[in-house]
């Protein structure tokens, strides 16, 4: 149930909480962690763990911290991640490709991911048929198809920017609400579609501020 | 000169209202744009638009809006993307081949992108002096080389977890002081380099918060 709107910059830090945590499990050294330590960890002040956290229930204790595997348990659960999450991928040049291949081995490697590639699509005759990481280069018309069939909720977009808008209209329409694009476009969404831009280039700009005269 | 310390969030930020001006001035239909109509298109606030860009001077009039061609020249230059900046890739697999052929695609494309890569390397003897948009591929040992002789400021790491911490030291130890980072690991730099890590995995997992149950 989610009565309230939570803004897209809290959302944005649950999974960079949420890895802190489970890197925690991993170390398994310890049961509590406080706001300032997980704080410190994700890269934010502990006052902002609190009142990101807080949006979501009273997960800690004051002068205590956070119960780890609850709070770990509960972040998986809010962002989805306790299922394995079906995910389509159009577009197999060399970035679709090398996705496919980063995201399906971080699948296979890491049992808590869930993040599955279930299925990828080109609109190159030529691509159709080949085999990457184990999966068939499929034609985009079989996207409503597969959608249906495999359950597909999420696609990663790795077309050229020209193509895009006319695939992610084809994901729309097959019901899919999950948009993550790679194409240095600006696409157009109804409003219930949620889209996010991976825009390398712009990260490489941030960088440059950086640079010393 | 840098006076005052900005935060990563406003510098995160500079890209973006860049590219607006930039798509503006590529429209070229005003002279001005508000603060209202670029917080719109960046997706802030009209007040957080304000706020980020009086930390490097009064550029706006109150009631006129922003001069898009002046804003525009005093982002460049705040962010160094008045010039071009020599790159360095190293780690040729799927995901570095695709960054290369990303980035110089977009860098021959875009005039105004300045981001240059200008020499890629693997470690494996196999792919070295293969052919990647017009750049060879060379060993790692020639990166301080390289890094003098075409002063080179800045590297993406595209290698394999377990390689990237020694691929980041032979990079810093070559005078590289900022790192674009794609490994999913978590790296040890000195204090005066800045790294951004690229997580994919992070926003599949924030777009899978909006998934509908």
């Amino acid at each position: 149930m989610r009565t309230k709107k939570i803004s897209a910059a809290v959302v944005r830090r649950l999974p960079i909480y949420l890895r802190v945590l489970e890197e925690a499990t991993r170390d398994g050294d310890k049961e509590l962690m406080s706001s300032q330590e997980l704080g410190e960890k994700a890269g934010v002040s502990p006052a902002l763990v609190r009142k990101d956290l807080a949006w979501f229930g009273e997960f800690g204790k004051q002068g205590v911290g956070y119960d780890i595997e609850t709070l770990r348990t509960e972040l998986r659960r809010i962002l989805h991640l306790d299922r394995d999450i079906p995910i389509a991928l159009v577009g197999v040049g060399s970035l679709g490709e090398a996705l496919v291949r980063y995201f399906r081995r971080r699948y296979s490697l890491d049992p808590g991911f869930h993040l599955n590639i279930v299925a990828v699509f080109d609109a190159d005759p030529e691509k159709q048929g080949q085999d990457i990481e184990g999966l068939p280069v499929q034609a985009p018309e079989l996207i409503p198809e597969r959608a249906k069939e495999l359950g597909i909720r999420m696609a990663i977009v790795a077309v050229p920017p020209d193509a895009a808008q006319m695939v992610v209209d084809a994901l729309v329409g097959a019901g899919i609400r999950l948009l993550f694009n790679f194409a240095p476009v600006k696409l157009t969404v109804p409003e219930d579609v949620h889209i996010i831009n991976a825009d390398l280039s712009l990260e490489l700009q941030r960088l440059a501020y950086y640079l010393e005269d």
